[in-house]
């Protein structure tokens, strides 16, 4: 199974990789560019034997590792 | 318009990111993850007169600026 699993900023907190890609859109000509937001994709490729027990798996490595609660969102989609 | 722009790792460019996520994934005990790939999204909200301007810049962007052609692969979806 795989899932893709995106890393978002909350709402509110400093998006310091957007804003620097955003003035650099501007420097390059692209002035009509609003706002630029950066996002973390993992996509994991993982053996379960059921779609239930992989996005219980799935939610843990989140929590454990790849979001950091303070100041991420997670949101999982199935691939495959 | 909001796009956001998918920069992913070309088949057979190595991704340190990715592998260093399985490594630490495998050590907090998640051994059946086979494989992890790191994409990076940028959402770009742009003011432009049509989708297919928008879709145009958007494409320079990603050549001049958001993807390095060399090992990258960039898809562009229209959120909005």
């Amino acid at each position: 199974m795989i899932a893709s699993v995106y890393i978002e900023l909350k709402e509110g907190v400093t998006d310091p990789e957007g804003e620097a890609t955003k003035k650099a859109l501007h420097l390059l000509g692209f002035k009509n560019v609003k706002k630029v937001s950066s996002i973390k994709v993992f996509r994991i490729e993982i053996d379960s034997v059921s779609r239930d027990e992989a996005e219980k798996e799935v939610i843990e490595m989140c929590e454990k590792l790849l979001a950091n609660p303070v100041i991420h969102n997670y949101r999982i989609e199935w691939v495959d």
